[in-house]
């Protein structure tokens, strides 16, 4: 929790802490602030569409915005990170101490990570593929021989055991070792980067179970993606290399403490999961813009370069590795693996049919690519319905899945007539002992099966073969070339459902290496996206709202013009003294989630009530174990606790790894002696005034990427703090749990 | 001027305001209020390095930063853009005035623009091309011609008047007309999408003077890039088509005013620069991240697409123009115009020793790219100093240049060796009257000259020639294509240079059509850049820097840390009251060239001294002009001022177009008349706090790309502003002049 939110509540309520010696708000100060900033906003109000001018009440005065959300399979809470850079007299002690030598030292370190995410994402990209052509090329050519013997139903039972096999152990390893690892991971990995750490999203045995998990479910036959397991497992990987390892497994590195922060870490996990799109497509350009388009919420120039970088490390990696395996040296993988396009026809010009014949393939993109979007939101509800019973009724569902999908493989293709194998086909056909394009299945010598060639085959074959025929369909409308008419499908339906445009529009171009086809791609995409738009939101957007993600948006809603800072602030509000009583802040600590406190100075250590600044939670946890107390309450020169720790000591752990206050213990001697606040209060907290509309103290708190924005009142004479906004005061169903009577559409 | 700075220093002082009845902070209580600021920040530098613990001692209170700039050829004015969502009564009123309808209308015009912008800079620069192929090919020819005729003294007196009759009417027509269309341009539209607005740089005339001043220039034989005139022409198309016409041309439109605010015209003016990019190199990814890497300093997810929109609507003009222009229609143009590489070896693999010869090239190309750029600064400078000299003494400084460069392109190949036509040559050889890359020259026939090929051709075929030529140098060492190897040599300058990666490797790529050798660029790129970073800024930094554009960097400077926002603040600040007498506001106008003023209520308007807002400068204007005053000081519900005026009377004009000081006239009972500004303040501006760190509020001020950053005190009892920051306020020099004492290294 952020800030000064109580727990949901649907936990049981906290008792009132312990008011003794601390210079604390209590809620009927909280409620008289906002009330008199509701005024203002009352005020702003008075103009309003005729008919409607009932006052806005306001509801209640605490946020019970969910702190939890749905990552991967399981309900889990959530934390905001700390992009904001923390000033206080540690840091900046640190910073004068800086040299030349550590600065130095910090780009040369961040360039290596950078390149060694590119390695392991290029490395573990091709493991993946090399593992699933050969456990599925395995399964498939058992299946193949036992049919060649006419072995029908025995080759129907080895087909299903080998898929049901391989998918219940992705799912026990997914449903006992990570839960986190369920899904795409294109919504977590873009909610992370949107400021939004949930427990176990990006640690290692997530990566684990991800790349097993996945080659497990695509070799079982699954139709899965590889975009979002590889944008996870890129994005993990940046995460375990930027934290120095795993302490829980003993895989630490000291000097990798530069990267202890959320700032640095959320540059190497863009850099990561821009590393995963181009180990998935084998597209450095289109992986820039994924990330640039669609992962990172915040984006600097010096970012650019770097995901570069990154990218095309993996793009040399996966080349060398391919190349690599040409010689025949990798089993069964032989060209398969990474999709890459020939688009043997040039497109010399086209005609008004054929831009017309786009624009339907365009429409039917975006129909399509809502619909689906609409179908996979409910699919997805109900399996999380299921999923809630726990980890043996997720194996059962896996399991009920596979046969189902097995039954339907192996069944169809039997309905499909047979071909014969067309005279100048490069391949062997049909295709006996080996993966190839063309299945014989049933058919007699000399044809093969067109629908088993699409179902038995891993998926990038598939893709193939499916593009093949798909194009053929729109032969008579159009003379393009039927490869082109394919891929402009794809490119329809993807902007249907992703609606990311640039970065498809690239990674379709690098996978094709033909710029010529641009204008047509963009114009499908245009085309399918806007329809898509009109019925719904992006796929990765949906399942963000559906898990129950606070993720914030880069513009602010219209209605939140109507509103001032000070409406949606929510008490109670705990606030500590410059030098403040250790049994104040354990009490505090103890009956609270809050990662905020505003420290206020009053008489006599200051001539009046003074906001001295904001102090974090993790930072008050390390003085406390540290035991820097004092017996009296005086101001401090903070020496004491300047030389006692260091900046470094007060660095981000990893997720859940910092001291916790259930693992403190303090004598009663000791709750009552007094520590000084001042040295680890960050000074500079960024405040509005209660006054500042709730849309521009909204985009300040985006575009800065903020956990904590302190209000303050307008008017003298008051408490120097009205309240804290924090991430899930922005969101929309607080709000308008707070004033039923906005109107939406404004 | 953007806030309460005074004149620049050169100009005369002017007088000081007239104080009555106005509730303003004079020079001394300013002064108090930083003093205030001024012990904390001592007290930040207390714990200092050993040996400097002088106190930073404040030199004096007002920004003397220049408020000019060079722009183009010519010294002038420079004024900051408004991206601050202003959030005043009348503007509230105009949203909820707004229906569906117009927002659909928004939307539905603003594709159009880009959709027209992309249109026209794709039109403009096939002419460009087509221009420059036609007159500098009709030269090339005469004077072809006549050197056929042996009568090499006339040759060179055609091919010399021709350059000088071309250079003189460029530099005249810059000279005189548009003096702001001089130079590359880049470094403008840079400035200008960081908020930096300087009169006519974007103008119609300079758009005229950059398309025919370019064409001009390129047929003399200057040595002209294209990226640089296409970017600015974009821009000027863009900032165009977004003013709806130009008013003095009588062209404008109605319809438009939804874009008549720096936000809106921003988002076009980047599209328009990634356009001209794309039109100058037919590479529409390479400029939209050519926008996004070097031109926009703010960004958006929502530009991504509508860049790249553009852009792809550019390469479809090429290709179509080009298309036509295949079948001899466009004169002397042939294949030559639109550089288009043809990499016929493909990259199979390359050897250690490749490598070595590619991080060669990468650190001569940084070496040479850095002492280009000293070079080019120290030339640059030079010829200020003429330009200065007036119109006249450019055009002679021009024709000087081109005497000097026509003496060389005719002289030096004289020197050069005669090359016997290779046999396998495509072309005619040596190319006899026609343009082509084989140029006999002084040769006996069968043979022709390397270097004429070279100075005897348009820039992209001599591009071309040269390429080959150099890639030969490096054949023993490496195996490469010497074609691949030309192009990293350029990939390796150009990084030297502009310091630009994303967008020239995939400009480079979008020439070559080769995803192949992305690795070997990226390499090549990363080692220059590295290098040539390590001398100089980047070419187009280094000349906003001398040109004296207030630039603001993405990031605080170290030493911001060290100081506190109050430290800054520069006097005099001149406020106005909620309601205020006409004169005082007339006289602030007159006096002062401040954009904002922030207006504070006094009793009995309000309780105690209170903070209202922010009024801006050419809203004062417009109510001054529409006369909306009355005659007692009391607050009224500005329903009088609602009614008088809409929302749009408010709308920015064009650069240097809206009303003037100077040009309004008001009776002696006029000026003892009230004015209630409430209605026009801007109630939500962003404040921090007097104790703020310089850094955080340099962070802020940018990312939320501001104007004025008000700055208000800590401590209760205070009048409610301490001051105002600017762009000028964060400038290095202002802020060392401030703080003699400051380490620059810190």
């Amino acid at each position: 929790m952020d800030g000064h939110h109580l727990p949901p509540s649907h936990q049981s309520p906290p008792a009132q802490p312990e008011r003794r010696g601390s210079f604390n708000y209590d809620i009927e100060s909280t409620d008289a602030a906002w009330r008199g900033a509701h005024t203002a906003s009352e005020a702003l109000m008075r103009y309003d569409d005729d008919g409607t001018r009932e006052p806005l009440l306001r509801k209640r005065t605490t946020n019970t915005t969910s702190q939890i959300a749905i990552v991967g399979a399981n309900v889990c809470p959530i934390e905001s990170l700390d992009y904001e850079i923390v000033e206080n007299d540690l840091i900046k002690q640190d910073w004068r101490s800086r040299k030349k030598k550590q600065i130095f030292q910090y780009i040369v370190l961040k360039w290596s990570l950078v390149l060694l995410i590119g390695l392991c994402t290029g490395l573990v990209g091709f493991f993946n593929n090399l593992a699933v052509e050969n456990i599925a090329g395995f399964k498939l050519l058992l299946t193949g021989d036992l049919m060649l013997q006419k072995r029908y139903f025995t080759a129907f039972l080895a087909y299903g055991g080998c898929n049901l096999v391989l998918a219940a152990s992705a799912a026990a390893i997914c449903a006992y070792i990570a839960p986190a690892a369920a899904g795409s991971g294109i919504p977590e990995v873009k909610a992370y980067l949107n400021g939004i750490d949930a427990y176990a999203i990006l640690a290692p045995s997530t990566l684990f179970v991800k790349i097993f998990g996945s080659i497990l479910g695509v070799s079982a036959g699954f139709v899965l993606g590889k975009e979002g397991p590889m944008v996870h497992t890129g994005a993990c990987i940046a995460n375990l290399l930027g934290q120095g390892g795993s302490r829980k497994y003993h895989l630490t590195c000291n000097w990798l403490r530069y990267f202890k922060n959320d700032r640095d870490r959320r540059d190497l996990i863009t850099c990561g999961s821009a590393a995963g799109v181009a180990a998935a497509f084998r597209a450095p350009v289109g992986g820039v813009l994924f990330a640039l388009e669609e992962a990172a919420s915040w984006w600097r120039s010096a970012l650019l370069w770097r995901t570069f970088f990154t990218t095309a490390v993996v793009a040399v990696v996966l080349r060398g590795l391919i190349g690599f395996c040409r010689s025949g040296k990798c089993g069964l993988f032989g060209q398969g693996g990474l999709i890459m396009f020939d688009l043997s026809a040039t497109i010399p010009s086209y005609s008004t049919q054929d831009i017309v014949a786009i624009i339907v393939l365009g429409i039917i993109g975006g129909v399509f690519g809502g619909l689906f979007n609409f179908l996979l939101d409910r699919i997805l509800r109900a399996y999380s319905f299921i999923n809630e019973k726990g980890a043996p009724y997720k194996i059962l569902l896996t399991i009920t899945i596979s046969i189902i999908t097995s039954a339907c493989s192996y069944g169809l293709p039997w309905l499909a007539p047979c071909t014969p194998c067309p005279a100048d086909a490069v391949e062997q056909c049909p295709t006996i002992g080996r993966s190839g394009n063309y299945k014989n299945f049933q058919c007699p010598p000399g044809h093969y099966n067109g629908l088993a060639s699409l179902f038995f085959n891993t998926n990038d074959d598939a893709i193939r073969n499916l593009f093949s025929s798909v194009g053929t369909l729109l032969g008579p409308i159009s003379d393009l070339d039927p490869g082109l008419f394919a891929l402009l499908g794809a490119a329809s339906f993807l902007g249907g459902t992703m609606r990311m445009t640039v970065s498809v529009c690239v990674i379709l171009l690098e996978l094709t290496n033909d710029l010529l086809m641009l204008p047509l791609v963009m114009l499908v995409l245009l085309i399918s996206k806007t329809i898509a738009d009109s019925f719904n939101k992006g796929v990765y957007d949906q399942i963000i709202v559906m898990k129950g993600m606070p993720f914030l948006e880069a513009h602010a809603e219209p209605y939140m013009r109507h509103l001032v800072a000070g409406d949606v602030v929510s008490g109670p509000l705990i606030s500590f003294s410059g030098v403040e009583r250790v049994g104040n802040i354990v009490q505090a600590l103890r009956i609270t989630g809050h990662n905020g406190f505003p420290v206020v100075d009053e008489p006599p250590l200051s001539e009046a009530p003074e906001l001295v600044g904001l102090v974090l939670r993790s930072h008050l946890l390390v003085l406390l174990k540290g035991k820097g107390f004092m017996k009296d309450k005086v101001k401090t020169s903070g020496s004491f606790v300047l030389k006692k720790f260091g900046a470094f000591d007060f660095a981000k752990a990893g997720s859940g790894k910092g001291p916790k206050i259930e693992d403190l213990d303090f004598t009663d001697e000791e709750m009552d002696m007094y520590v000084d606040l001042h040295p680890i209060t960050n000074t500079s907290p960024y405040t509005v005034v209660e006054t500042m509309s709730l849309a521009k103290a909204a985009v300040l708190f985006r575009a800065l990427g903020l956990r904590h924005l302190l209000v303050v009142p307008k008017t003298p004479g008051r408490p120097p703090i009205v309240g804290i906004l924090t991430r899930h005061d922005f969101m929309p169903e607080h709000i308008h749990e707070l004033f039923p009577n906005l109107h939406k559409s404004h």
